[in-house]
């Protein structure tokens, strides 16, 4: 599978890419600068131990990938859609992973959203034609980056299009232990950015730093 | 640990009242029927085999109880609270449980709530003695009362009284396989109300019946 990093220099990518990568997939990290894309390859490549990931600016990764996460600071995602909005091709997939959550008196804290997450707001600008899906919300992105860590855990997968969903289940099956969960439609992207919200401040409770989601009873 | 139900006769308290009572808590069911508390207390017991549930008007079961289990629809909730607002005591805690969700089109749908929360809502509506505590959310009715069921769970416990969320995960900690988590201030209610949503719909896209959350890596 070609899986497209849109901002894929930075820690939100990184995990999936090295995951994506060692698991057989054909991994482009994208960037508005291809110095920093292929620095960034160069370095994931040197932690896997084999030259599997290449860097490209962002409209090259865009040609080269089926599925394309966008792994961006969220208060980013929009400009990042904006700038490439032409270069997305029929049938791509982007993927969402992004939550909006700041910090606070010590606690993680949700940024509410007048769309009702994220995901919806990017709904409004990613361009028709692009099935926007939103993934990997609920497991943080160091946990993905540490690979000695197994994941045994479950992800959830929304968007409105059953297609588009089904594909992305398919990638997240390619990582081991890791158990995709089709949530339904876009707008359960409210629960799973909330989700990792929590699983943030049980880390920071319980000085613990692995939280994630398991389904019980499945 | 006196346990009281407020609204206790339904399928929302049903199961809470059978597993405190099996684990050794003095359980109150709590109604406006007098008669309908004792009928319901008769069941129960008969479930349980020993006579260990009273049944009450509202008024005696909150002189009874030490924790208040609001156990009503969620759209019940402001008036059952306001029905008896002034038999509330100091050092009482009131535990909601409820949460806000439609069924339309063949799946579960969280009804958006003003004050961000059913539980929330109900906090302008409780005495400012009594602290509001959000904890069983995320674990349906029918599984708490399907007792074989070994529940092998978390549920995550909010409010925004440190002590008052303690002893609710004191009294979870009674119910075996059960994991109190402390999540926070009240208004993470929001995540965990709407957590329900996603778990009544991958039970359904799924056909399964148990779904229920685990925090993996801790």
């Amino acid at each position: 599978m070609r899986i497209g990093f849109l901002g894929g220099t930075g820690i939100e990518g990184k995990g999936l890419a090295l995951r994506f990568a060692a698991s057989g997939g054909s991994v482009v990290l994208g960037s508005r600068s291809e110095e920093r894309a292929q620095a960034a390859a160069r370095e994931y490549n040197e932690l896997l131990g084999s030259p599997l990931i290449r860097g490209m600016v962002n409209r090259e990764m865009l040609a080269a990938s089926e599925i394309v996460f966008l792994t961006v600071p969220y208060e980013h995602a929009v400009p990042a859609i904006e700038s490439c909005r032409s270069d997305f091709s029929n049938g791509q997939i982007l993927v969402d992973v992004t939550v909006p959550m700041v910090f606070r008196e010590g606690r993680a804290e949700y940024v509410e959203q007048e769309a009702g997450s994220n995901a919806e707001l990017l709904a409004k600008y990613v361009p028709k034609h692009v099935p926007l899906v939103a993934a990997f919300k609920t497991i943080p992105a160091h946990i993905l980056a540490e690979r000695e860590i197994e994941l045994n855990c479950d992800i959830f997968v929304c968007g409105d299009i059953k297609e588009a969903r089904e594909k992305v289940m398919e990638a997240a099956r390619m990582i081991p232990t890791l158990r995709p969960l089709d949530a339904g439609l876009l707008r359960m992207a409210r629960t799973l950015e909330r989700m990792t919200v929590l699983a943030v401040n049980l880390n920071r409770r319980y000085k613990k730093k692995g939280a994630r989601f398991r389904i019980e009873g499945f």
